[in-house]
């Protein structure tokens, strides 16, 4: 049951378990990204609302955030900015600003919070973490095969073993159309049908279709040759009139020879029912699944006039997602195995023996390990060494009046439960040897 | 002059370069924030407008930046959301959300955009970077000092060498407007107008003491102990009538002992007349000025109510802010030594050569270097040579048609512009070898 304390709806806390998973998948990915050589950019949470507005149609608008104007323009009610939808509208503008300082091709990625006004539910948040890879300002093949490796790298960096790259092209898909004899403005909407096609049966697709006003002849030829063990082959054979089509189909048999060479065998698959909901994308398509998970893991694809409506410049462009809420759920929680908050826990028997602890706690982390001290009222040993269990720290370092007039600390391993005395100008030698 | 592809304002766009250097500085932080075995948190970036609002008074909740309601209640203009304003709100209903769940004492930092409508200026920004470090549930001097220590290591982590660290205690201040003889509900004026004697002479302020209705030989006197060379022996003389007065010292004196024990001999100071602004604190106080830079580098103190005031459960508190913006202002740009985009920069030479150049870029990645292949229009090896030089790349992989001939590929030191044949299957070992 939400109460006062929960995050407000659609939004969570991170504490400290969950956080270090979260650093750690970001760390594995800006390894990637970086080793294909994209550059990080980082963008602020709001835009002017001109900027974000108005660019995905009306119900993406729905789900932007707004921000009052402040002061006294506050009671007109109007908003003057709004947090980011996505991540393409800002790099839109900053293509637009930075245009001549940014390198060409200009390769990012970005990770961050976007937010979305949506329904919150099971796995769905009005605040969560989108990460792209983008190329501006490239045609070549090599580009989108790129953006292709770098994704399946990233989710193969995470620990996820069991995936597949599918990938289609719009050019192929708009040339599939016209063989077809699909009306031109019948297309866009027998595209979004032909995209259910992974949850519903060919015949459901197939009335959808006649619904649309399709010819239920014509249907049922373009949803049973979508779908036909042989598709690949059959579509290959049937694009053949269309130069448009073939031009498509070599653009994306180069980007599949490309990426495929460099992905284990089988990972990638010209997919010709895999369509993607969206309609910017003008060349080739690829989205990653999973039989570990529902959805996909990642997906993008060529989008070449979409910054320049986005308010951006006229540049070719070719990027992709990866489904970081996805994949976080996919690796185990211990994956950073830091379930001690410290190493060293340190007691601290007396007001008198503080300076002497906290000395201690700080030749620890000399030795680079992480060190805290006692900072509870009891001066009782038990509780402290309760304390230092908390902590789930490997060793608590006694001192106390009998440790000072001997000139040695107790070292207690607390996985073993066996201690040693050490001198106390030799702890933190000690730990590093022991570590 | 500002364009429509501006950030808003008060808000920056974060290109690679000053984005590797804000993650190096993060990076480092967290270093020595876990070193002391305080751990993550991350809440969301807004929270609801009942939890925010009414807490730091009129003043703070105009800097609020407030989100409509959505959907049908978008019309109303009323706000339910708004982005945080500090680190400290969320930590109480952090607090008060997961109490049983998190470790006591709860040591905590965050690192993270923080929002405030204020008149943008010189440093001065709309969304910047906090961070804080808090302790709850303790109220040892250990747990200040250690608070103090951490803000010490973290400056110096940084790179940052000349800097002081400025303590003093709102219970010895409290205690000198006792024996001083300042009405009690003149005190909390009294204090503001003390904190001015940094940037005022002792004359203006004790002028300005005399309009707050202090007597003028009753703020003579005090500004005189507070500014007089030999401050501290003069005001532990003047305390030693009120008991209150001689605890907080008291308390103070452990502080300092414990946290000058770890730092450089002179780097802390009992400063009399360091008083801080915020009204919150109840204990030791603390703030880190650098010849280098204006104002403060960081600061807090100990804030015994104020969790339990923000909504929280009544804990007692110790923290402080890291000043990350005026930290990074200090640190050099090319910190991370990142001027080069990759490493290793491949010719494409032709659409037959496509593949063998992808090839040689993944051999790149494999030798843990960062590589990427040309992926313009031209065919020319001057037109490529240049990109890759522009890249900042330390070697060139050139791979024509002689090269493939004689399964080789030319690898240019662009640094030295020296070149050498080696065999296309040992490029990325000779790369390795090189680095």
């Amino acid at each position: 049951m939400p109460s006062q304390f929960d995050p407000p709806s659609g939004t969570r806390d991170f504490l400290a378990a969950e956080h270090g998973k979260r650093e750690w998948a970001t760390g594995v990915l800006r390894g990637v990204f970086s080793s294909y050589g994209f550059e990080p950019l980082q963008t602020p949470a709001f835009e002017r609302v001109d900027v974000l507005l108005g660019k995905y149609g009306d119900e993406a608008d729905q789900l932007v955030f707004k921000i009052l104007r402040r002061g006294e323009r506050e009671a007109s009610g109007e908003a003057d900015l709004a947090l980011r939808y996505d991540m393409t509208v800002p790099l839109a503008r900053v293509a637009a600003a930075y245009g001549g300082q940014l390198p060409t091709p200009y390769k990012r990625y970005v990770i961050g919070p976007v937010w979305r006004a949506d329904r919150p539910g099971r796995g769905r948040f009005r605040e969560f973490t989108q990460c792209d890879v983008d190329t501006l300002g490239s045609v070549s093949p090599l580009a989108d095969a790129e953006i292709i490796c770098t994704l399946h790298d990233a989710i193969a960096a995470l620990g996820v073993q069991d995936f597949t790259i599918l990938a289609n092209s719009r050019k192929v898909l708009a040339g599939l159309l016209e063989v077809f004899g699909v009306p031109e403005d019948l297309g866009p909407g027998v595209l979004t049908s032909l995209d259910k096609l992974d949850k519903m049966s060919p015949r459901e697709v197939i009335d959808e279709l006649a619904g649309r006003g399709l010819g239920e002849p014509a249907a049922a030829d373009l949803v049973g040759t979508m779908t036909a063990d042989d598709a690949v082959e059959r579509i290959r054979t049937a694009l053949k009139p269309s130069d448009t089509a073939m031009a498509g189909l070599e653009e994306l048999d180069q980007v599949l020879a490309l990426a495929g060479s460099q992905v284990p065998a089988g990972r990638i698959a010209f997919t010709p029912r895999m369509v993607r909901g969206l309609s910017y994308y003008t060349g080739p398509i690829w989205e990653v699944v999973s039989p570990d998970v529902p959805g996909s893991l990642g997906g993008g694809g060529r989008y070449d006039y979409l910054i320049e409506q986005l308010g951006g410049p006229d540049v070719p462009a070719t990027g992709t997602s990866v489904g970081v809420e996805r994949l976080l759920m996919l690796i185990p929680d211990d994956i950073t195995g830091q379930r001690r908050r410290v190493d060293v826990a340190v007691t601290v028997l007396g007001a008198d023996l503080a300076e002497a602890s906290f000395a201690l706690a700080a030749q620890a982390r000399a030795a680079h390990l992480r060190a805290a001290v006692y900072l509870g009222s009891s001066g009782k040993i038990g509780r402290q060494l309760k304390w230092a269990s908390d902590t789930g720290a490997r060793w608590c370092l006694i001192y106390g009046n009998a440790e000072r007039e001997a000139g040695t600390v107790t070292v207690r391993d607390l996985d073993s439960a066996e201690q040693e005395a050490v001198p106390a100008g030799e702890v933190g030698a000690y730990l590093a040897g022991r570590n």
